[in-house]
């Protein structure tokens, strides 16, 4: 018999029970702070059509999954559709869609897959889960300080602490950038090398500089301001119009976030650039200690939304890796499974001819909440206790001649020992006060 | 500004708020009926390995959603996977990697997206959800009969009723195929004109038999057999060996499920094929009344786990559409909406000064489960007051420099029109005990 693969592809996971009611659990926490912020929740398909994709992320734009036309197309290699590759642009295209229904400001939050064909590592996948909140329609800076506290808040209410939330602006960068000098053609390249520098050092940004063709002297100008602490880049910054205005920004974000966080958990970081290309005004990250890489991210986008509206709507918003998180801390695990066992009895079936009879006795218990097992294997009693025990059931049910002559079932705790006799219509209620 | 469309692609569907909160809520219901039944949670990735999915859905393979290589070879036109096409043969493949560490006999259930290029129409959508439950492990046909009390018991509890579980096997089929002589290599073609019987008629099946090449002598024995009673064509059925084997299994899991449902919510249909390649024993078909085609459905396929695990291994279940039932039925809508608004406090916003002070107030009702939604615009109070109504918040929630003086915020219920002032540090409190 030939054999399939039965690894799931590269860079993707299957979860087995215990992993998913970790994530259920996880999400339902996060989805709890959202609306607890008035963050109402929306959904778009998996794939959106090319065009709607293109354009919008960059470098990052070759790591999207593409779909192939179907069909008598499908020869041809083409393709019309891709995988979303955040949650952002769909909700950018959405909103165009449905604004005549939806509040104005809009805040939404969205927790979902989406799919990048990166370079598979440890907490890195090619399919993950977003958890978004954002606020579309309002250019006041409180939208962004609600959408950093959901998202620190959702981490506190999920068991973590000591984050540190970094936080910039893209007019901060472009400031900086002029005041440099750095010529406008490798401007990008800048931002990209900047991007890199907590992985690659100052003179890996250095190198990068140099092989993107940034003038010597410009680059002599960045490489002494490169390790710099954050607090003496202001000057330089606030050279130019664009820098004072991002500095202005960035210190109003802190200053409303500040009072709920504790002391050392923001940050201003004037080298934090954040890879897509949408982003206009303030940009953050969230590290959490002792975890690799940002935890959530997000930043203000006032120029995407107007691609599908056909007019200028500003925007912000952020996102939280909820995968990284379960993947590290198995605290949640323990959390999540006291409840997993909670109530199964595991019901045993004499013989044949009272199979159909057990299975009302089954469908009595479900309809009155509790989770009744029934066993598929009626072979020996002993052999079908062994089941009950091994699937972690709290109770076994037997229901044999003896049982059904009396109008009675027997019922046995599995941790005790213990077993006694039950009315046949007192099953439930009985089970119900045990649990 | 070029403008991007702004309609998801074709045969999927954005969900606005309340959709996602019905869809919520059916998805709820479900699995609370599932797990009664002791299924446990599992997930695999959106995509698979093309080799996973293919040669397992016979004719519907072509419509398989397929994705493009990466990188260099993204140009080839080549495609190395596919989006799951149900969630069934991924579990196989799921089943195959963890068996030894799962339960055995293993019982799942799965809620998830599944992708089909099918010509989109009315109910039928591109992306939709499953709700899967199987047994793998199990040959006994109890399992078969826990799997369609599962769907119709998750049924009743969304809130409907007037449904029929049309059952036949695949046994049977392959009796009745052999009973009229059908030639081996015209016995697809043959099942797949059955399948169309209820769309086609008895013309149009004979027609498809004619074009397939299925001898005339034997369409004339076929003929004659359409439009019988199922119960005329026991008879038919068991003149083979294979054929009486199909009806026993038929007729034990009607006897198993029966007692539990009405009369008339079971019938055997002696014609339903059901379109996978994979099924083997028992399938079934559930229909609701006044939907078009049919709610759920599922059967036995003994085969498809061991290409996996190359050991042949039982296995049954079925599945139900949501999407269906969410798009007939408006009561959910009415259900869920209820309590969408419960405990919505606006926070209105007196002056840039104070909108720190108000954040941390937002936070200390957010904290203790109340949602609340600080109004971003900081003009007119009387503006934001209009903002909380179209919002549908209950309460809204004042604190300017008089309120902050006396340590106090007022607040005035939204639909009584009625204010009070509330100590400070006892807001959280009151509006709990209001709500």
């Amino acid at each position: 018999m030939k054999k399939f693969i039965v690894l799931p592809p590269s860079g993707t996971r299957d979860f087995l029970p215990q992993d998913v009611k970790n994530r259920e659990w996880a999400f339902g926490v996060v989805k709890g702070v959202f609306e607890s912020f008035g963050f109402l929740p929306m959904d778009t398909p998996a794939f959106e059509r090319i065009e709607t994709l293109a354009g919008k992320y960059g470098e990052e734009e070759k790591l999207i999954f593409k779909i192939l036309k179907r069909g008598k197309q499908s020869a041809s290699g083409e393709t019309d559709m891709a995988l979303r590759y955040d949650l952002t642009v769909p909700l950018a295209r959405f909103f165009a869609r449905y604004r005549n229904q939806l509040p104005y400001s809009f805040r939404r939050y969205q927790i979902g897959p989406v799919w990048r064909a990166d370079r598979p590592g440890k907490g890195r996948f090619r399919e993950f889960y977003q958890c978004d909140v954002d606020v579309i329609g309002s250019s006041s800076l409180l939208a962004d300080a609600e959408v950093i506290l959901a998202l620190t808040k959702s981490l506190s209410c999920l068991g973590f602490s000591g984050y540190t939330v970094r936080i910039n602006s893209r007019k901060a960068l472009n400031g900086i950038l002029e005041s440099y000098g750095v010529p406008s053609e490798q401007m990008k390249a800048t931002l990209v090398a900047f991007d890199k520098i907590d992985k690659i050092g100052v003179e890996g940004v250095v190198n990068e500089l140099s092989g993107a063709g940034v003038p010597e002297v410009v680059i002599g100008r960045i490489r002494s301001n490169l390790s710099k602490r954050s607090e003496d880049l202001r000057g330089q910054i606030s050279t130019t119009a664009t820098g004072r205005e991002g500095l202005e920004e960035v210190d109003e974000v802190v200053s409303l976030v500040k009072p709920l966080l504790k002391d050392g958990e923001i940050e201003f970081s004037p080298f934090l650039v954040r890879g897509l290309d949408y982003y206009t005004g303030p940009i953050f990250e969230i590290y959490l200690k002792g975890a690799v890489g940002a935890i959530a991210s997000g930043g203000r986008y006032d120029g995407l939304i107007g691609m599908f509206t056909g007019e200028q709507i500003p925007a912000c918003g952020g996102s939280l890796g909820i995968d990284r998180l379960l993947s590290t801390i198995d605290q949640i695990g323990k959390q999540s499974k006291r409840e997993e066992r909670l109530s199964c009895v595991f019901i045993t079936v004499w013989d044949r001819a009272l199979r159909a009879e057990t299975l009302c006795i089954a469908d009595e218990l479900r309809s009155e909440g509790i989770s009744a097992e029934i066993s598929l294997n009626d072979g020996k009693i002993g052999d079908q206790v062994r089941s009950a025990l091994k699937r972690g059931a709290r109770y076994c049910l037997f229901y044999g001649p003896d049982e059904k002559t009396r109008k009675e079932v027997t019922l046995k705790d599995l941790s005790a020992g213990k077993q006694m006799s039950v009315k046949r219509d007192e099953i439930a209620r009985m089970l119900k006060s045990f649990i």
